[in-house]
């Protein structure tokens, strides 16, 4: 019996390649009775920002086990492969050592240890410098499945030294809302990084200010209930708020990707929070 | 032991974000040892027919068990939740009652039972509106998988109140064959609603009517016996007639989306179904 | 307990339509206690050539079992389907005889046995002519798995039949090397089919020729100690040569298409190999 049942994967390799299907077979070969489940591969390639948030948005649904973790534009580098142990034991995250798992640690309470892979008994032997998803994290995560102890990997790390996420943070600013479009999922709905309660003093419906242009959006229960030519907003399954059009794309709609900064302002303008003077400039 | 040891999962969810391997963790959180057989994350977004024709011509392949089928513009409105079960028990199908399961339950025998379902004991906690496929249908699938009685899960409901799939039927109009396109392939191959024997009487060649443009058109035994430069027809995979370019895309090459209106006439012109007077309009 | 517990499926099949799931229904329905692992369905439509590299590229990595693979412009004509045992019976590759098993079978050792699939026993009704991954591949690859001899599927046939894979050579031109671009990832990582050892003579930074363009490229260790606008080469998965861009994509940099022929030259200008007749041409 395998110490972890199941391998939970994430990666940027998309599925025109075979890179997936041999990360596959190389966990098969070392573990055959454990379970990989595919998370996502279709991460947008290097982006370790939007692998490390779809990380998160999941792993409070994810099975216990081994998360394997590979975004990872510096392979090849000195940047360091790790494993990252949470819930003492309950899980172990592996990849590399960018910011990618940040925040999916950070939301499990965080680190009991850590290790960086150096021990070449576990790795395949490299081919090249470009594909340590096969040659490193997949043989660390199948052997970790397996039972083998962190400590076999490599030396023990500070867990405080691992790279952190960088999460973007919501402001107020000239007496708007500023914030972050997160997340446009294939629907073209765009996540953005508030909640509900963040709204609570903007009003509803608000003002949405994308680049120069102002749009007036309400809260709708559901993406159905969203009119003909309105873009509206839900909160979505994360507990966020999700711009969404009926049908449609809000992204393609408003032109917003991913990372854009938005503004919220209460409908009667922007509020009392502004000095007069900032209110008072003339365009 | 399970009591249904497969899941076939379709949706509309695509590979590009995390919705797929957040519902197969939810699932094997609750149902371990179930296999999950992804028949297709391809439907175009919404696209509810589309899923129901994809359902269709599979589902004589599919394993008994649970099929797990989401395709729902109207998550979070009253649209019904609903589990249909089909050869006394044989096979389940889970989704929203919005006419995306009708025609696979009607091609199986029809439905035996069914049920709303509104127990939240079956339920993940539902954060947001937008994804019930994570917090109501795949927890479904896996406790009915895992052997819990259909009426758990809600009040039985009337099979004749399920929302029935809309599809195509074939027309006789102005002398000509009046179908439909069902379905364009990855490779650009179109499914029409028709079968060989439909055709018996419209001879071959024969005569296909796109917008204003016509076309001589040849049944072929098999793509590669379609000449260069030419538009063939083939008897596909599911038994119906398909339009089809050796080596290329036969919807591009015909300018035909899903769903567009086709015409089919005899290589002599409109047929002697029409009347005279309709033969002699002047346009 | 199945003979061979890994089935290992690559395909131009794509994810959009039902036909990657249909084809695990089916090999599910005859063995349930299978893997399928999917190496990948991303194969462009049609390119037997592609399908060929990936499996080569892969095939040291998998597991033993049987490898199915359906890249099969030809079928419903008389190409044969076949099946080929290689390593005395360790794994077994399944597919259409048009060159796609060819490289990878030749890497393995060659084949010990070869049958053509022509038993109806083993095959699902043939509906159509165009899915005989479903009808004919996908049942023998389960058949083979649950241990049912090669020559139950039909008569063997001489190996030295099989259709070979045709593989880009290299060579000296006009004082050039001439290779081929064998591969462009989703990356858009451009392998060449040549390995650091072919390029001693060639010096390093040496001369890319893409067309007319003349490029200088340099070799470096990873992707990230590539330049900012720079066009480097590295050393890939495989052991070839790939031209890279750092975060970018290398092909779409140098308009590249896969089987674009392309140059190398050494940086002060086509090598003595050459005969001065040569060099004198006037264009």
């Amino acid at each position: 019996m395998p110490h972890h049942s199941t391998i939970t994967f994430l990666s940027d390799f998309g599925h025109q390649d075979e890179f997936v299907g041999v990360v596959h077979s190389v966990i098969r070969s070392i573990a055959p009775e454990v379970a990989v489940v595919d998370l996502t591969h279709g991460i947008r390639p290097h982006d370790v920002r939007a692998g490390a948030l779809a990380l998160a948005r999941s792993v409070e649904y994810l099975c216990p086990g081994v998360v394997l973790a590979v975004v990872d534009p510096g392979v090849g580098t000195d940047r360091r492969a790790v494993a990252v142990e949470v819930g003492d034991g309950v899980s172990v995250l592996v990849g590399p050592d960018n910011g990618l798992l940040a925040s999916a640690v950070a939301m499990v309470g965080g680190a009991s240890r850590a290790v960086e892979l150096t021990s070449t008994d576990h790795q395949l032997p490299r081919i090249g410098s470009t594909f340590d998803g096969r040659d490193v994290f997949a043989p660390a995560a199948a052997h970790l499945a397996m039972g083998v102890d962190l400590t076999e990997f490599g030396p023990l790390i500070d867990p405080a030294t691992l790279m952190p996420g960088l999460l973007p943070i919501i402001g107020v600013e000239d007496g708007a809302l500023v914030m972050e479009a997160l997340w446009i999922d294939q629907y073209g709905n765009v996540q953005l990084n508030i909640s509900p309660d963040d709204l609570a003093d903007w009003g509803d419906p608000f003002t949405l200010v994308v680049a120069d242009r102002r749009q007036t959006i309400a809260m709708r229960r559901a993406y159905r209930e969203i009119g003909t030519n309105e873009v509206g907003a839900v909160v979505d399954s994360s507990g966020l708020v999700s711009l969404a059009v009926n049908g449609g794309s809000a992204a393609a709609t408003l032109g917003i990707s991913p990372n854009d900064e938005l503004r919220i302002e209460r409908l009667d303008g922007p509020s009392g929070f502004s000095t007069p003077v900032t209110l008072g400039r003339s365009e």
